[in-house]
């Protein structure tokens, strides 16, 4: 007998394969192919289960686990926005709603408002699951550039203050994560992986 | 200062990247590529959300999100062993075993004995949570093979008989998802994608 709530269920998860199509700038560690969304985001969730311990004080883990699990789905519409391409960013937040406004509506309720309130809340960045989320979706792609010896990096000529406009929020969102990475960025100028201005 | 805590997490963290480069021998929904082991967790965990009126009772989503994660990573050492290739399955729990004692060793305590047990109890297949994630392991292939018109199913000759020894364990794991892939099986017999022997 069909059951009409699994179906449409089942459509949005099979609308979500997509996410494995869309692909970053970032390199896989071993430098060997671009990095795509929905690894990222397996990724993501699985650094929040190991880090929770650095997580801001009054963080839910079951909320921020969802919250990395959908947080670029997104991008199967709107595409990945790379950190430093400020001209793609000029028009970021519209595509972005338009996409999430387009995908969670696929899900009957209470489904749709749970998911979309997650996003909008990682969007806005304030909530312990947010700031935590929001921190290690900077930390992530610091990791890769570390391990593939700063290629991307030098490729892109990236300077150090110009990363920290992208990565220093991770100073106030989860500030024990701080420490760590600033001393992996004064490694990699040492080994001109990063431009020191 | 270093963290040298932090430092092991993030190690094991880096570790894991090698899980994207797994191939499945699924095709993504399109058929465009093999899927990968990371991408595949990831879609696993999002279907653990959504579905997760249909788990079997007393199931506690927290700990099915986290083993649906780490489900597969012991992958990275012991590879993709396709389910129906016999022969690679005589020695497939050896790898295994010997990939879980490698991989979660890297993590300190209680992490390390945290996550193996989520991967024992995968394995074992008794846990309401185990159940579940079994049961949506055998579901997410089933919709990409319907996604893709039974383009795989058709390449292997797949029988109804010999899909049933893979996935018919989702009517006692969770009964509620059965009915829908029963009727999509006896769909797919009549499109001429399944073998009805």
């Amino acid at each position: 007998m069909p059951d009409p709530m699994l179906e449409r269920k089942l459509s949005f998860l099979d609308e979500l394969d997509a996410l494995k199509r869309v692909l970053r700038v970032n390199l896989l560690q071993d430098g060997s192919r671009r990095e795509n969304t929905a690894e990222h985001s397996w990724h993501m969730a699985v650094m929040a289960v190991v880090l929770s311990d650095y997580a801001p004080p009054g963080m839910d883990i079951l909320r921020a686990l969802k919250m990395a699990l959908v947080h670029d789905v997104v991008e199967i519409d709107a595409g990945d926005t790379y950190a430093f391409d400020d001209k793609a960013y000029l028009d970021k937040e519209h595509r972005e709603q338009l996409a999430a406004d387009r995908l969670f509506k696929l899900l009957p309720q209470p489904l749709d408002r749970e998911l979309r309130a997650l996003w909008d809340d990682f969007e806005e960045g304030l909530s312990p699951e947010a700031r935590f989320i929001n921190a290690l979706d900077r930390l992530s792609p610091f990791q890769q550039h570390l391990g593939n010896e700063g290629k991307t990096w030098k490729e892109k000529s990236m300077s150090v203050s110009k990363l920290l406009t992208r990565i220093g929020s991770v100073k106030d969102d989860c500030p024990s994560l701080w420490p760590y990475m600033e001393e992996k960025i004064a490694e990699a100028v040492k080994k001109g992986w990063l431009d020191p201005r």
